[in-house]
C-alpha cells in the first residue's frame, strides 16, 4: 500500500544495519542464519548487510577454530574493540578512571589520590595521570578513545561547566569539559556523580532492570538520584537530586553524627572517622549504635521525602557507606516503614566505591547508543 | 532488502489507518490529497484506507455546503462523536462530572453537593446523579459511554480499589471501580485527583507542552503531582506525590494558618474560612498578611523538596487556592528563590475548580489513544 521511495530504501538499509548491530552487541558470535532470524531479514539480504558492516569496521567475521571439522558456518561478531571509552570519577580524595570497550566491558582501572584541599591544577593533573595510566595499562592510545565521560559532584550545565559544587568548591564556574578536551582531544561528557552511580546500579548493579528507583549516594557527603521509567532523571537544568540542600531534609550535617562519635580515637583522620563508628556499631558498642541511630534518623527524613514524592519500586543504598549496609539497612527500613505510604524494597549497592566510574562508562555506552540509534541519525560511519 | 510478508502487510495497513486517524484527530476536515500528504501515502492508497475507516465508523465524509460551486473535493473528519467519555471528581464537598466527545471536547457539566461527613452510599448516589445529569444534558445514553474516569484523593491500587484517603476516610478499602461499574456498565478508570489535575495542566492548562512540572494541588487539603518527561508520574504502586505525609514537609497542617486567622468572623463555615483570610490579605490586612506568610512558609518547604529532587521547568499552583494566586505567588517565589538550586518558573493554574474533572476527561482520552496506538494493538474495531 505504501510507496517505497529512494529515501525510504536507504533508510531501510540503515535500519537493517542497526538492527544487526543491536542483535550482535553483547551477544556472542552469530551465524548468518541466526542473525537473519533475529533481524527478520532473508538470508541474502542479511549477507548484504553483514558485508557492508564488515567493510565499515563495525563487525568482523570470526575465524573457525583450527580443529573444526567439515565446512563451518560463517560467524560474525560486533567489534566492541574498534574503539574505547573512558569513565572518570573526580572525588574529594581520589580521582578514579576506567577504560572499556564499546560494550562497556572494563579493561583497565587506575586511582590517583588527591588532597581534599588540592588546587584546581593539581586535581586536573591527577585526572590526566589517571586516564593516561588506563591507556598505558590497556596498551591503547588517545587515538582509540571515542569518549571520556566524567562524574563530579555538584550541578553541571549542558555545556559541561560546573555551576556549583559543595564538595570541590574550586570547581565552581570551571569549564571542566573544555579543560579535559585540551588534554585529550576526543568527545567529553560531564555528569553529576550520583546520577552516574544510579545509572550503574540500574544497568549492572543490584537494581538492574528496575524502572523506578531512588538511589542514596551516601558517604562522607550525601547525594541522591532517581531512575524514573528506566531512565536516570536529570531535570530541566540538570540540577535534580539535590535534596541535601533542603535544611528540613536533615541530610547536610547527618554524617557528623558518625564523625563526631565519642568512640572515634583522637587523631583519626577525618576521612576514617565514620568508618570507625560504623565498625564499632557492628561490634555492638552502645555509644556507636546510638550515633548510627541518630544518623539513620536523619538519613530517613530525606529518603522518605523522595519515596513519598516518587513511590519507587526500590531504594538502593550506595556510595562509600554501602560497605556498612549490614549496620545501616535494618534501622533505615524500620524508619521508612513508619514514614512511607507504600514501603519500597531497600537494597545495598554491590558496586561500592566503583559505582561512579562504572556509571561513567555506562553513560558513555548510552551516549554511543543514542548517537547510533537516534531516529534522525545519519548513515553509519567508518570506525577508526 | 527486507521481505514483506503477509503479516507485515496487514500490520502496514493498520499503521496507515492509525496514521490517518492521528492526522484527523483535533484537525478540521481534510481532503484526500491533504491527508495523503500528511500520512506520506499515495492518493490511491489513502483512498483505500479512508474507505475502510468510514466503514468501521471512525471517519466520515463531510458533505459540501449547499452553496459550493463546481465539484468540491471530498473531505473527511474523525468522528469524535462516535462515542463519549465521562470525567468525575469526587471531592469532600462536591461531586463534579463532565461529558466529552472522543477528542475530549466537553459537552456537558454537572455538580452535586455532598456533606463532608456523608456516608458512602450517599456519596455514591451523588456520583450517579452527577453522571446521569451529564447524560441527560447532552441527550446521550449510557450505551454511548466508552469510559468513565474518576478522580479521588488518596492512594488507589491498579484495580481501582482505594487503599487510603485522608479526605474521605469512608472510601478506605472500597472497590470504587467495581461500584461505579455496577451503576454504569462501561469501562471505569480510577486515578488520584492531584495527578489528574496535573494532567489537565499539561494537556490544556498553563503548563501545556511542559515536559517537567511540579503541580501543587492546594486548597482545603494539600496534594501534589509531577509530570516527568511529558508523562504524569504514577509511581510503582500509584502512590507518588504524597509529600503531605512527611511531617517535615510542614504541609499537613499548613491550611490551619489560614483557617485559624483572627480576621475570620466567628460562625464562618470551615470551608469558607481560608477564602476569608486570603481576601483580607488581598486588601492589605496586616493580620491576614501575616497568616498568609506563615502558610506560604510551610507551602514552600514541601515545594522546595519537590523542586530540589526533580528540578522541574515549571511549578504550577493549582486547586481551589489558585484563585488567590495574586496573593500567594509573590511570597512563594521569594521563598523558593532562597531554597532552590535552580529557580523554576512559578505559574498559576487557569483551570480552577475544574482541574480534576477536566483531567479525568484527558485521562480517558489518553487511555483511548493508548489502546488505539499501542504497538501490540489488534486491528481497528467497529465503533458502536
Amino acid at each position: 500500500m505504501a510507496d517505497l521511495r529512494g529515501g525510504d530504501l536507504s533508510r531501510l538499509r540503515q535500519l537493517n544495519s542497526l538492527t544487526a548491530i543491536k542483535a550482535l552487541r553483547g551477544a556472542g558470535p552469530l551465524t548468518l542464519s541466526a542473525l537473519a532470524e533475529r533481524t527478520g531479514l532473508s538470508r541474502p539480504s542479511m549477507k548484504e548487510v553483514a558485508d557492508e558492516l564488515v567493510e565499515l569496521g563495525w563487525v568482523e567475521e570470526v575465524r573457525p577454530s583450527p580443529g573444526t571439522m567439515g565446512r563451518p558456518a560463517r560467524r560474525y561478531r560486533f567489534r566492541a574493540d574498534s574503539g574505547h571509552l573512558v569513565g572518570v570519577d573526580i572525588g574529594a580524595h581520589n580521582v578514579r578512571a576506567a577504560l572499556s570497550d564499546l560494550d562497556g566491558e572494563i579493561l583497565a582501572e587506575t586511582r590517583q589520590p588527591v588532597l581534599p584541599g588540592a588546587p584546581l591544577d593539581e586535581r586536573l593533573a591527577a585526572l590526566e595521570r589517571a586516564i593516561s595510566g588506563c591507556l598505558a595499562l590497556s596498551r591503547t592510545t588517545v587515538d582509540d578513545l571515542w569518549t571520556i565521560s566524567v562524574g563530579t559532584s555538584g550541578v553541571i550545565d549542558v555545556e559541561g561547566r560546573v555551576i556549583y559544587s559543595a564538595a570541590v568548591p574550586a570547581w565552581r564556574d570551571l569549564d571542566l569539559a573544555g579543560r579535559v578536551r585540551e588534554m585529550f582531544p576526543c568527545e567529553v561528557l560531564i555528569e553529576n556523580d550520583s546520577r552516574l552511580a544510579a545509572l550503574a546500579e540500574s544497568r549492572r548493579g543490584t537494581a538492574k532492570g528496575v524502572r523506578d528507583m531512588v538511589f542514596l549516594h551516601v558517604g562522607r557527603r550525601m547525594g541522591a538520584a532517581a531512575v524514573i521509567g528506566g531512565t536516570v532523571h536529570r531535570g530541566f537544568g540538570a540540577a535534580s537530586g539535590e535534596i541535601v540542600m533542603l535544611p528540613e531534609s536533615r541530610w547536610f550535617d547527618a554524617p557528623e553524627h558518625l564523625n563526631g562519635c565519642a568512640v572515634v580515637p583522637e587523631g583519626t583522620p577525618p576521612e576514617d572517622a565514620a568508618g570507625y563508628t560504623l565498625a564499632a556499631a557492628r561490634n555492638g558498642d552502645p555509644v556507636a549504635l546510638e550515633a548510627v541511630g541518630r544518623y539513620v534518623d536523619d538519613l530517613a527524613v530525606g529518603t522518605a521525602a523522595m519515596v513519598l514524592i516518587l513511590d519507587p519500586e526500590v531504594v538502593v543504598l550506595g556510595g562509600g557507606f554501602s560497605r556498612s549496609a549490614d549496620v545501616l539497612l535494618p534501622p533505615l527500613r524500620e524508619r521508612l516503614e513508619r514514614r512511607c505510604m507504600r514501603m519500597p524494597e531497600v537494597r545495598a549497592s554491590t558496586l561500592g566505591d566503583e559505582c561512579v566510574v562504572v556509571g561513567a562508562i555506562d553513560y558513555a555506552v548510552e551516549h554511543l547508543d543514542r548517537q547510533l540509534f537516534a531516529p534522525d541519525a545519519g548513515p553509519l560511519p567508518l570506525t577508526r
